[in-house]
C-alpha cells in the first residue's frame, strides 16, 4: 500500500462528517435513555411515599438493565448507519486494528463527546431535580482500583465489538445484542465500585453539565483508554495466532 | 406512478379490513398481558401481608419488563400476519414513509384504539379492584416536559420499527425482539415521569374504561404524534443521505 | 387422503414411544428448574435473617423469570429431539391443527403428566420444607375469573407455538426463545391471580405429590383446555384467511 | 481408524497449548465479571445507608443474572476462538462424546482451573473486603442433596453445550445465548441451596484464594462430575436412537 497523502486522508471527508453527525444523534439516543433510567431510579425515587426504600441491589440492577438494554437497542438501530459505537474508546480500538481511518476517528470522538453532553443537557431539562448520572468512585475504592476496574470492563466491551461486529461471521448482524449484554454484565460488577463508565463520553457528558463536581474524573479517561489498548492488543495477538484454526 | 383514483385507494379494501380485524386481536393480546402485568403489580400488591412493601424501583422494573416482553412476543407472533404494530403512532410513521397506504392507516388506527379498549375492559372484568393501568404525569413533571418525554420515547420506538422491520436485511425476521426491547429500555426512563405510553392507543384504552379520570390526557396524543413525525423525518433524511454508504 | 386404518394409526408406534420417553425427560428437566426456582423463592426464603422480607413484586418477578427461562432453554435443547412441548394443552392444539397424530398425542400427554410428577417428586426430595409450587387461586379471584385468565394465558402460549414453531419461516429455529418469553410475559400477569399454570401438567405434578391440598384444581384442566381450543380455532381461521397475503 | 500412536496424540500439541492459553484468558474474563457481580452484591452492600437491606430473593436474582449474562457474553466472544467452555465438566463431556481429544482435555482443564484462580485473585485485589464468591451448602441441605442438585444443574448445562453447540444446525452460531441462559435458569434454582457452581473451576478458584474455608468442597467436584457423566450418557443415547428422526 502506498504512503497515504494528505489528499488520501481527507478523500472521504464529506462522508465522514455525515457519519459523525449521525453518530452524535445515536450517542444522544443511547445516553438519553441509558442515563435517563439512572436519573429516574436515583432522583425519581425521592418522591416515594407508601412504598419502601429501594435496596442498593435493586438500584444497581435497574441501572445495569437500563444502560445494557439502551446500548443494545440503540446500537442495533444505528448498526447499519454508522456502526453504532457511541464510545471513543471503542472507536480508538477500531482505529488501532485498522477498521476506522484516523480522520474519521477524530470526528467520531468529537461527535460522541458532544452527543453525551447533549443527552445530559436534554435529560436535565426534562426531569426535575439535579442530574444524577455522574460516575464517581465509591469511598472504599482507591484511584488505582478504579482505573483497573474501568480498564477490565472497557476491555471486555471493546473485545465484544471486535469479535462480534468487526469480525465477519453468521452472527455478525446480531452483534448489537452481544455488545449490549456485555455492557449489562460488566455493569453488574462495576456499577458498585466506579459507576461503570466503560466509555469516556458517558462519564464526560454528565460531568460537563454538572460542572465536574466529583473528584477523580481523570480515572474515566485513563481506565477506558488502557482497556482499549488491552483489548486491541489481545485482538491483534489473536489475528497473529490465526485464532480460527485453534478449534477443530 | 399515475394519480391514484378512488378505486385505487379502495382496491384492497377487503384485505385491509381483514388485516384491521386481526390487528385489533393482536392489540388486545399485547395490552391484555402488558397492562395485566401493571394491574397485578399495582392493584394486586394491596393484599400483601407477611411480605414487605415494594420499592418504587422494583415496581417500575416490573412494569417495564411486563410491557417490553409483552410487545416483544405479541409483535413476534403477529409479525407475519399484520406486521404487529399495535400502535397508531407507528402506523402513522409507516404511512408517512410510504409503507402503509392511507385507507389501511385509518382502519389500523381504529382497530388499535378498539383493541386497547377491549383489552382494558377484559382486564377490568378478570381482576379485582379498579383498573390501575392509566398513564398520568407525576406531580413534579409539567405538561411540556411530559410531551417531550413522550415525544423522545415514541421517536425511539418508531425508529426501531423503521430501521429493524421496514428496512430489509438479515436481522429483519428478528425485528420484534429489537422493537420489544426498545419499548423496555424507554420504559425504564419514562415510566417514572409519564407512565411511558409511547402509543396513543395504550393511553386511550384504560382512559376510556375508567372515564378519563386523570388530567392531561392530551399529552398522550400530542407527545407520541410529535415523536412519530420526528422519527419519520429522521428516517427520510437517512434515506436521502444514502445512509448505507456511510459505513465503510 | 384415504380413511386411516388401525394399522395406519399405529404404524409409527415404536418411534412414538421413543419420543414420549424423551418428552417425559424433557418435561422433568423443564419443571425441575422452573418449579425449583419457585421452591427456592418461596420455601427457601424462610431462612433469611439479616436480610429484609421480599416484596410480592420481587417474588412474582423471580417466579416468572424462573419459569420463563426454564421453558426457553429446555424447549431449545429438546426442540430438535421431540419438539419440546412439555404441555398437554400445546400438544392438543398441535393434534387439532394436524401436526401431531392422535396416538402420539395420547402418549405425549401421558409422558408430560408423568414428567411433571417426577420433577415434583425429585424437587421434594432435593429441597428442605414442603413443596411450594402448587398453583391456586388468590382469595379475591373467583373460579370463573381463574378459568378465563388461564384460558387467555394458555391461548397466548399455544399461539406462540403455532406461529413460531409449527409455521416454517426464517426465525423458526429460534422459536423456543419466543415461546419461553411468551410464558414469561404471561406469568407477569397471571401469577398474581392463578399461579399461571398455562399447562395442565405443570399444575398436576405438584398437586399429585402434595395430595391435591388446594381447592379448584379443575380450573387448571378447564382453563388451559379452553385456551388450547381458542388458539387452535384462531390459527385455523388465520390459515383459512391466507394470513400471509394480508401484509403487503 | 488406526490405533493412535503417541505421536498422534501429541501431533497438535502446539495448537492445543495456544488454545489452552486463550481458554485461560476466557475463563478469567467469565469469572472476573460473573464472580465480580456476586462480590458487589454481597460485600458491596455492607455500605448501604439510606437504602433498605436487600431481600434474599433480589440477592439471588442479581447473582443469577450476573453469572448467566457473564457466561452468555464471554462464551459468545470466545466461541470462535476456543469454543468458550470455561468449565472442566463441560470439557470432560466433550471428550467423552469424541469432540475434544484427551491431550487437549487435560490442557483445557488446567487452563480453566488456573483461570478461575486468576479471576478470584484479581477480584480480591480490585475490591475492598474479603472475597465473597465461594460456593457452600446452605445449613438445611445435606451433602447428598448438594451432590444431586449440582449433578442435575451441571447435566442441564452440559446438555445445552452438546445439543446447541456440538450438534450443528441453523441456530449453532447462537449457542452461547442458549448456554448462558441455561446457566441463568439453573442458578435461579440452585443458588439458594448450593451456590450453583455447576463447574468445578468456578468453585475451586475462590476456594484456593480464600484457603478452603468452607466444608464440603468435594461436593463441587463430585456433583458436577456426575452431571457430566449423566449428560454425556443421555447424549450418546440420543445419537444411538437417531433422535433427529423422532419428530415428524
Ligand atoms: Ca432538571
Ligand atoms: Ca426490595
Ligand atoms: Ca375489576
Ligand atoms: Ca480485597
Amino acid at each position: 500500500m502506498p504512503k497515504m497523502t494528505r489528499r488520501g486522508h481527507f478523500a472521504t471527508i464529506r462522508i465522514d462528517i455525515k457519519a459523525a453527525i449521525l453518530e452524535c444523534v445515536g450517542t444522544t439516543f443511547f445516553l438519553l435513555f441509558g442515563l435517563g433510567g439512572i436519573q429516574a431510579a436515583t432522583a425519581g425515587t425521592l418522591a416515594s411515599s407508601s412504598e419502601s426504600a429501594p435496596s442498593q441491589i435493586e438500584h444497581v440492577l435497574y441501572i445495569s438493565t437500563s444502560m445494557g438494554l439502551s446500548l443494545l437497542v440503540s446500537a442495533w438501530l444505528f448498526f447499519r448507519i454508522t456502526g453504532g459505537l457511541f464510545n471513543p474508546n471503542v472507536t480508538l480500538a477500531l482505529m488501532l486494528v485498522g477498521v476506522v481511518p484516523p480522520v474519521r476517528f477524530v470526528l467520531m470522538c468529537i461527535a460522541q463527546l458532544l452527543g453525551a453532553i447533549i443527552a445530559s443537557a436534554i435529560l436535565c431539562g426534562l426531569t426535575p431535580g439535579p442530574l444524577a448520572s455522574n460516575t464517581f468512585l465509591q469511598s472504599d475504592i482507591n484511584a488505582a482500583q478504579g482505573v483497573f476496574i474501568e480498564m477490565f470492563a472497557t476491555a471486555a466491551l471493546v473485545t465484544a465489538v471486535l469479535m462480534l461486529a468487526a469480525e465477519k461471521h453468521q452472527a455478525t448482524p446480531f452483534a448489537p445484542i452481544g455488545i449490549g449484554l456485555t455492557l449489562f454484565a460488566c455493569h453488574l460488577f462495576a456499577v458498585f465500585y466506579t459507576g461503570a463508565a466503560m466509555n469516556t463520553a458517558r462519564a464526560f457528558g454528565p460531568a460537563v453539565v454538572t460542572g465536574f463536581t466529583y473528584p477523580h474524573h481523570w480515572v474515566y479517561w485513563l481506565g477506558p483508554f488502557l482497556g482499549s489498548l488491552l483489548a486491541s492488543g489481545f485482538y491483534i495477538l489473536l489475528k497473529y495466532m490465526h485464532y480460527q484454526d485453534l478449534n477443530p
